[in-house]
C-alpha cells in the first residue's frame, strides 16, 4: 500500500502552471502585487493539473494522536494522560483546534494511532451535527518504546502507522475533502520530531530541539541530550525513511507521513501545521521527493526544528505568529490564505473584461 | 466633529485585559502557545472593555478612493483614469478585494472622496443582494493638487475628508460592524504615503519610498526626489497632523485617518491594510496617541514605508506575504487571525472544565 501510493506521486503539471501564470498577469492588479499568493496559486494549479485549480474546500483536519516511551526520560512536565484527556477535549469540541475548525468550516477527525492510556468516555461536541468531531480507533500499539533504549517502533509497526495515515487520507478525500490539514496530539512528541529533523537534514540536535510546551533550562538540556543519544544509538539512514520513523519517530509522525503521501498521490494539497507535521513531511519527501509539490507550509512554529525542516523542504510558511500549540491550529489559521490564492484565479476580472487600462 | 471624536478616545481597559490574561492561562493549551494571538486577544478585550471581547463581526471594508495631482510628475506608469475604472471593478465585484471580502463575509463600501475622472456607470455585482458593494459619493474635490508645487489640500479640504471618514465609520458601526477594515484606491497614492511616513517619523524619503505598483529604476529615483522636494517645500510639522495631511497627503489618507479615529472612539478594532493605511494611522496617532489601541496591523506591505510606519506605531503585522496591492486585500487576509484570537476566549474549554491535567 505504501509502495503503490508512492508510485502514484508525480510532478506538478507544467501546462497548468503556465496557464495560471498567464492568467495572473491578466487580472486587474499590478503584476506580482499578490506576492506569495501568486506563486501559491500557480502551484495549486500545477498540483490539480488544471487552471483555475479547484477551491481547496471542504477542508478536513486529521489529528493523529500517540504517546511516546521517551516520556520516561523526563523531557516534558506534562503527564502522559494528557494525550488521552485532550482527545476527550477534541471530541467535546473544547480545544483551540475545534474553535479554529468551526471558524474555517473544517471537519475534525481524531485518529488514535497509539495512545498509551485509556481514552475518556466521549462527551459529544455541543455543536453536534454531521460536522461534529469524529474518533477513528486505529491503535497500532499503546505508545512507542523509549528511543534512548531501543527503536521506538519495529519496521512493521511504523509501516502499519503509515498505512493508517494513507487510509484516513483516502477516506477523507473520498468523502469530498479538497484539502487536508495535519493535526497531532502526543505529550512528548516534540522530542521525536527533533530527532527526525536531525536525522533527515543532518542538523545538530541543538538546532532541531526546542522547548515544546515550554520546558525549563534543565529539561531543555536533558531533551537535547536525549535526542543526541537516540541518534548516536540508532544512526538512522535518511535514505531509509521507514527505518528512520521506526528508530526515532512516533506513531503520529508515521501516520502523518502516510497522510501526506496519499494527498500527493491524489493531487490534493496538504496544509502542514507545526514541527510534528514538518518532521513527518521530511519522511514523506524521503519516500517521494515529488510529494513536496502537494505540501503547503501553514506556519512557522516557534520550535526551531520546524524552520530547519522547512528550509530543507524549500517551503516558505504562510503565517509566522510564534504559535507552538500543534493540534492543526497553525494550519487552520493559514487555510484562508490558501483558499484566497485559489479564489483569485476564479473570481477576479481581467483588465479586458473589466475595462480597466493597463500601464 | 474631529475634535469631539478625538475627545472620545481613551486608554485600553486594564481590568478587561487582566481578565483576558487570566482566562488565557486557564485554557486547555500550554501557556503562551498561541503566540501573538494571545496578546491580540488581550488587546481586543481592553478595547471592548470586557472579557471575552465580542467576536469582530460582521466585518466592513471601507475603500476610500482619490486621485493625486502629483500624478503629473510621472511617479507611476498607470493612467489616472484607472482610479475611476477600478471603482467600477469594485462595484461589479471583480477586484481582488471583492473576492477576499466574499470569502471573509465582509461588506465592501467604496467612498469617492476625490476621484478626478468620471466614474463609469456601475454594473451591479453579479453576486448582488444586500451584501453587494455600495458606492458613497462624497467627493471633496477632484483629486489633490500637485504637492511638489503647492499644498495638496487646504486645511478645510483635509478636515472635510477626515470628517467623511468619521461619518462612514459611524454609519458602518451603526449598521452593526464589529470591525472596520481599511481599503484604498488612488493611482499615485504611494507617493503621498511615503511623504506622510517621512513627515511623521522623521525617516528619510529614501527609506519611506517604494516601487508601488512596480515602477522602474528611473521612475523610482524620480519618486524619491518628488517626496524629498515636497517635504523640503512644505516642512510639515508632525505635531499638526491636519497640516501634514493638507500639505503632502491625499484625500483617501485624510478620510482613512477619520475612519481610524472614529473606530477608536467607538472602541471597535480597525484592521489596517498596507502603506496607505499605516501612513494614515500615523496621522491618527498624531491626533490621538491612544487611537493606536484600536489598530491591528493586518500585514506587512512590500512598500518599505509601511515597515517604517509600523515600527513607529509599535505594531507587529499579522501577515507578511509580500503583498503590495492595497484595496484592503491584506487586511482581509488577516481578518480570520483577529477573529480566531477573540474566538479562543469564547469557545476554548478551561483545564478544569475539560478534565485535562496541568503540568
Amino acid at each position: 500500500m505504501v509502495e503503490s501510493t508512492i508510485a502514484g506521486i508525480g510532478p506538478l503539471d507544467e501546462a497548468a502552471m503556465a496557464a495560471a501564470r498567464d492568467l495572473q498577469a491578466r487580472l486587474t492588479k499590478p503584476a506580482g502585487s499578490l506576492g506569495t499568493l501568486e506563486d501559491l496559486s500557480v502551484r495549486l494549479a500545477g498540483l490539480a493539473g488544471t487552471c483555475p485549480p479547484p477551491l481547496p474546500e471542504p477542508a478536513a483536519v486529521a489529528i493523529f494522536a500517540g504517546d511516546h516511551g521517551v516520556h520516561a526520560q523526563g523531557v516534558t512536565p506534562w503527564p502522559q494522560e494528557v494525550t488521552a484527556q485532550m482527545i476527550g477535549n477534541f471530541l467535546a469540541g473544547g480545544a483551540v483546534v475545534n474553535a479554529f475548525a468551526r471558524q474555517a468550516g473544517a471537519t475534525v477527525t481524531v485518529v488514535d494511532v497509539g495512545v498509551a492510556t485509556p481514552l475518556p468516555l466521549a462527551s459529544p461536541d455541543p455543536a453536534g451535527g454531521p460536522e461534529a468531531p469524529r474518533l477513528v480507533a486505529a491503535k497500532v500499539r499503546p505508545g512507542t518504546r523509549d528511543l534512548t533504549v531501543t527503536a521506538a517502533l519495529t519496521r512493521d509497526e511504523a509501516r502499519a502507522a503509515v498505512e493508517i495515515g494513507i487510509r484516513v487520507a483516502e477516506e477523507l478525500i473520498a468523502a469530498g475533502a479538497g484539502i487536508l490539514l495535519t493535526g497531532d496530539m502526543g505529550i512528548a512528541n516534540t522530542t521525536p520530531s527533533a530527532a527526525l529533523v536531525a536525522a533527515f537534514t543532518g542538523a545538530d540536535p541543538a538546532e532541531t530541539t526546542g522547548r515544546g510546551t515550554g520546558v525549563d533550562d534543565e529539561t531543555y538540556r536533558r531533551k537535547v541530550d536525549v535526542v543526541r543519544r537516540a541518534l548516536h544509538r540508532h544512526r538512522p539512514d535518511p535514505a531509509d525513511p521507514l527505518g528512520v520513523l521506526a528508530a526515532v519517530g512516533g506513531l503520529e509522525h508515521a501516520a502523518l507521513t502516510g497522510l501526506i503521501l496519499a494527498a500527493a498521490a491524489h493531487r490534493i494539497p496538504v496544509l502542514l501545521d507545526g514541527v510534528i507535521a514538518v518532521s513527518a513531511a521530511l519522511a514523506a519527501a524521503a519516500f517521494a521527493p515529488e510529494a513536496v509539490g502537494a505540501m503547503v507550509a501553514g506556519h512557522r512554529s516557534a520550535e526551531p526544528g520546524a524552520t530547519v525542516a522547512l528550509r530543507h523542504l524549500g517551503l516558505d510558511p504562510l503565517i509566522d505568529l510564534g504559535l507552538r500549540l500543534g493540534e492543526g491550529t497553525g494550519a487552520l489559521l493559514a487555510l484562508p490564505v490558501v483558499t484566497g490564492a485559489a479564489r483569485v484565479l476564479h473570481e477576479v476580472a481581467t483588465f479586458d473584461a473589466a475595462g480597466v487600462a493597463e500601464k
